[in-house]
């Protein structure tokens, strides 16, 4: 079939909106028709040609939400008509990763879909001459239809608004699923959230999800506490009007540290104050953003030995089959709220226009729908 | 009264024999007489100079066990006659650290200990001109007699030999605490243990006895292999001795990676390949070495967002008066060894000499018998 989608032709050039050749599903696959996708900084990072795994021709996106239009052969937990979320990280609930508690790294098909393929190894996508176009984060949300393998789709409600429920595949999960999943934050917990982006919104409410007590968000921008504040921050600071050191301030801030604190910015020197500004004796710090190829954290050992925890996070921990599902359940059910964070609405011929306001700090999300 | 003590008059010298006086204890102290010390890493750190908060003169040690001489007042829970383990992390179960069960970091007398003093602020120990000596980490097991604050003793069996029991002191309770308190290691578990020195070993004995099914032991001294092997180690590498990358060598060794890995070296580039060998999605990395002052550790943050985590053991993790009485239990039952790790026994006099054997690396732990 044809669909058309956005198609990231090389590194640092806006996307191109185009028809492109779309392959049916195959053995264990599924035909999505995306009716709503959010531009997330991991797309931009890619497209951005930072990220040293990136290879184009590619169609990005990874944050989406859809309805199924067919199935490939053995595929038995979904039929046309289904609504899902795909799932950059799958849940094939089989592997040595899924079978631990401890992780949501799935590694059933870790390989082929960082090399931009199915897992039988092929693309399902190509240029109108035959080009073979790569698909992304096992994704490629910024297309109109995708294929996806049937452990990479989430099934959720059919009453759900794809324009907000789109969030939920990346940003959401993540944000929240640091709290709950990762950092397993306690009622009447400490906590401090670097970066007051999309995703640290969404840690934010996370904590307040969680009963944190005191939810501290530093962002260097003022214009980001108001909305934080809606979403449960108590106490906003801006290390930018900070006297002296800001770790020390944040320690005095919240009696001794956070008892978690989260990073959302990617920034590795934000990273050593968030784990610095932990708790001594019990306080742990997660990592959330993604840093720049080699980039590196450091701390003095000490830091460790008194008790502090460092530890990082993907997909907020969550294993998207099963978690997915009950995010939907409490945005449906007005436990979490997504609607404020969608500043803006796109039509796919847009979406470069998305990324620009992503840059100008405009947007927390800007949503394509289709 | 009189006494007779190792002092360390000053940093990077021998320390000297010598009769010193010794008040007797104040409120809420006890006095001890010291029947065995053992010589540990931390004490030549300070006395080397090289720790960054030493002070002298002093008089250090911190591994050892005696017998309760004298009680001061509102002293209830030891009486004379009392068999005792200094603790250089206290337990006094009221402060917001013992009520905490994810720390042992007792802060209670943190602030006058660190200045080598008693809780009112001044020493029990002076020259015989008057001139004051400092206490070292609240203990000062190089002196036949010490006082120390009733909360900085663990009660022990009366059967139990001092000159083995005074190792659970420090080395013994560190390297099992971080086993089990620490990484809380499960049945089963694969573990990496990186530096095979006293420390390294009571890792290695914790593992044995938490059920691990792969020990691997790394050091670039063969001549550590055979010891580690006596107390529970399956698999033996020197890095000096492999082909390539040690990190790489370890994940292949072990499957993915080791569960739990645990760096025994100070080093901090040691410390890095502990974490980076710890299996993604879920391995744990735990620092119980000391590093140098200033020095840093480091990783790329993928090493974390991919699920290792990296954390620190002061203590084994242990609250000393409650577990320290448990784990000499646990030596007279013959659950843990430790005889064959007392390579040497000295008098007091002996004692620089002790600390030359650690130096040119021909003892694992030298314990002092007055």
């Amino acid at each position: 079939m044809r669909t058309t989608a956005a198609v990231a032709l090389e590194a640092g050039k806006p996307m191109e909106i185009m028809e492109v050749n779309l392959d049916g599903p195959k053995a264990g696959e599924v035909l999505v028709e995306i009716k709503a996708t959010g531009l997330c900084h991991t797309d931009d990072f890619t497209l951005s040609g930072a990220d040293p795994e990136g290879a184009f021709p590619a169609i990005l996106g990874h944050e989406g939400a859809g309805v199924v239009v067919e199935v490939g052969p053995g595929v038995t937990s979904l039929e046309p008509g289904d609504h899902v979320i795909p799932l950059y990280t799958p849940e094939c609930r089989e592997c040595e990763y899924c079978l631990n508690p401890k992780t949501n790294l799935c590694q059933k098909i870790r390989a082929t879909q960082g090399a931009g393929v199915m897992p039988d190894g092929t693309s399902r996508f190509s240029m109108l001459d035959g080009t073979p176009i790569l698909h992304y984060m096992g994704c490629s949300t910024f297309s109109n239809h995708t294929v996806l393998p049937e452990i990479a789709l989430a099934k959720v409600r059919k009453d759900a608004p794809f324009d907000k429920i789109c969030y939920i595949g990346c940003g959401v999960t993540t944000g929240i699923g640091a709290v709950i999943n990762t950092a397993k934050v306690e009622i009447g917990s400490t906590a401090i959230v670097f970066g007051l982006g999309g995703i640290g919104l969404n840690v934010i409410q996370g904590l307040r999800l969680a009963g944190a007590d005191q939810i501290v968000g530093v962002d260097i921008n003022d214009g980001k506490a108001e909305m934080a504040t809606h979403f449960g921050m108590t106490h906003f600071v801006n290390p930018t009007k900070v006297d002296g050191d800001i770790v020390a301030h944040l320690v005095e801030l919240t009696g001794g540290g956070g008892d978690y604190t989260f990073d959302a910015t990617g920034n590795v020197t934000v990273m050593r104050q968030a784990l610095e500004s932990a708790h001594k004796g019990w306080g742990e710090s997660v990592i959330i953003g993604v840093a720049g190829a080699g980039q590196e954290i450091s701390t003095r050992p000490f830091q460790l030995v008194t008790g502090r925890v460092w530890r990082g996070t993907a997909f907020g921990g969550a294993s998207g089959r099963t978690d997915v599902p009950k995010i939907v359940d409490w945005y449906m059910d007005g436990k979490i709220e997504i609607d404020p964070m969608i500043t803006h609405t796109l039509k796919l011929e847009e979406i470069n226009k998305g990324f620009d306001m992503m840059h100008a700090g405009e947007s927390i999300r800007s949503v394509v729908v289709y």
